[in-house]
């Protein structure tokens, strides 16, 4: 995975909403190895870093050729980008384009425990 | 019917929403023969589970060709994906299109009584 | 008017909510004789019997050639449906088209007091 | 005034809800004699009486030719109808198209005093 | 009816659309004395003269009392309009609110004949 | 069926549009017997008549109970219709809603060879 | 400022709402003398007055040619009325066009304290 | 394949349109076995034979369960379609829901070479 | 940075909100130099003073050339302007557009502590 | 590149339409490595041959990791299916999305010279 840099909030002490939308995000699926396509949404208010956004896209572009479950990746993603960024709220939802007839969304949030 | 496959929940220690939702499905109506039509929804909270996609496309046609009430179908797949997965909490939604100038719209919902 | 046919609710142990929209439907004034046309909504949680879909359509094509007030007609589906299926809960809704430059929507609810 | 006929309420039993909708009301402005033309929206629970349609649209029409407030016709329309058919609550909004540049909503709203 | 007036056309050396809308026409009915409502709208090229827009309102109120087909109102507007004006060109068009269930549109044309 | 009435056209010497839109038609089906729901559109120009708008509605409602195919009914409404008025031009669609999940629309036109 | 005027309350017993939109207001901004263009909206509950719509339509107009911030034109509106109407409730809304790429939304209120 | 069955052009010395939507279409891929889904729209002009609607949903249903690709079953659909019928002309469009993150439009047309 | 500049809030005694929108907000991406655009919604309650229009206009404009990141901008600027009006609650929220296929929405608060 | 494969034309002797829409493909940037998105749709009348679907799927994901300008990628996919499928008329169009604030659309067209 690309490394997600971050930089200095601006302006720590203040509780304020960053939300990012990347509708080009594409991965492999694990099982037939075709790939996969969707929107991957990011809501959080930072603590003492901010996600960078040149490489979180590039972070989001390295799942281009990896083989990864819709469950696993918007999963993966909110544990990289807390554990890189140390929030103090953040959400990530996946919405995917459809498969087999079928398209799928999931959402998951992490709340730092004080 | 098909079987549905699960794979392991790769954050089981979070809970978070995964939504799919279907709009080819079809079966036949236990009366006359004749092919229904309508859009299932399946919402859920994974314990330790996942439902697998391709199984689950898989189960859902497993219904084409066979006769089944509206009200029978909706439990009985909830009831079914139940079973397989084991999930905290799961929603199954049939929007059905219209017979005879009528259309349905079906709701069963589960809670795991922990 | 038609007979109003059930079969056993599939799934008796889980309320759940089953909901019939039937755009078609059509009466006479009871003063004028003139047709009047609207759309009946029907919304249920099922005890130990479903209301069948070809027998509601034909109860509903029943009343073509009947004369019978708005107001009336709601509540007589509703108290039709109430005696031929014991539901745990339902609402009628009807929705009228026009008539002397005026449409009206007439609500009726139902509710087991077990 | 035209008489605003009733006819029995055919389910007085039930607290149910009869919404009429009337979009071709017309009347004169007492200060100018200019035609007004707005909306006149009628919702309510029945209590022993219900209002006839037909007669509703008389009454209605009978303000055609009447230099009237909007701040007054819309509380006549209210006194007239619950004096007519002595419902449980009844709430009358008339929407009227702009005069002068400006157009107004005005709304009120009765509930018997058991 | 109520006079038509008019005033100079301020351009007649030019060509230019003129369409004025009036959504509150309101007339009877030859057969039933029940009001008609519709929009009137009114699009020409004015030759020498302009229609004054508060005698056109005045001259469409005129209406109001009066028992007349739809066919016939659109065209006596159209008449009166060319009648008074001599435009280059001009069409009236009436669009009717249901009545029976139905709704009526009558578009009428003139074209001057140099 | 119900006889057509009709009254002089007022303005015979102009070619002007007449459009009726009646979205409550409804008839039974030859084979099954069950109703049928569309909507009819009528637009014509007049010649020595118009199609007089209450014996209009009360034509079409004359099809209530009559058994008759998508194709035969706007086919005989269209010549009906010419014979009663004998029109310059004529065109009547017929839109009907889905039956075994299909929909229909039929248009049949006439034009007077003079 | 021009007058508003009042008429008395026809129906003071009741609680009922009034609702004017006024969408073509104008007035000179007070630095670059440049005309300003909003809707002002009003929404009161009359206590024994209430405002009488033409001389509100002039009172609105007398602003064309005033300097006056936005700020302060909505607070004087606001004031002006609750001085002549003294009503139960008042909100005033001021809804202003862009200016230099900006647009702007000032909203006030006043509650009687009986 | 089911039969198609046809009824009397009950107006054959008149062109008129007859426009059927199919929403409902499914089949089977020849590849995989996975079923396909689309519309099929057929537009056609009658000659001495129409299309009887029962028949031609039973016959579009027996696709069903037959592994047919895209360009072969609008194809097929259009030359049975003529086969039975015999119109003056005839358009058949099939319109597929995606399959590989891919959607097909297919459009096939005949005309009777008098 | 342009100078804010401010006016006495002409009715000081009472909290009404003030909202201005302004979509034509560009600055430079502190990394590569590139123009971002967004727009820059801010809302407030004023206490004794109010942000004057043109002078806000100018500040917005002096980012043209400023590098600066997205969770930046919307933080000075609630500064800056708080700085600027002492008000009694102020939001700012900036809506970028798409950059490297994502797209950005920052919001921040400020509430005064009295 | 994958192979595109074909399959028999199933009805040759007549001149249908074959459209499909690809809106899941992505390339790779020539000079900055980044991906680029866009819709692909290919639209044709064939010969002998028919472009089998799962292939032109793998095709035009077969581009995934390749650096390719937008004018090139458009033609080469025209000049590919060109080569293999021997049309009588084809049409590939490109719709990208938006990069550095721009988005492009590239059309290219084949007609076989008999």
């Amino acid at each position: 995975m690309a490394n997600i840099e971050t930089f200095d909030n601006p302006h720590p002490q203040r509780d304020y909403v960053i939300h990012h939308v990347a509708p080009e995000f594409t991965s492999l699926c694990p099982r037939t190895g075709q790939p996969d396509f969707g929107t991957i949404e990011i809501e959080y208010i930072a603590d003492k870093l901010c996600v960078e956004l040149k490489s979180l896209k590039l972070y989001l572009q390295s799942y281009r050729n990896e083989g990864v479950f819709y469950e696993d990746v918007v999963n993966r993603i909110l544990d990289d980008l807390v554990c890189a960024s140390r929030p103090r709220r953040m959400k990530v939802t996946g919405k995917f384009t459809p498969r087999g007839g079928m398209n799928s969304i999931i959402t998951a949030e992490y709340t730092h425990q004080g």
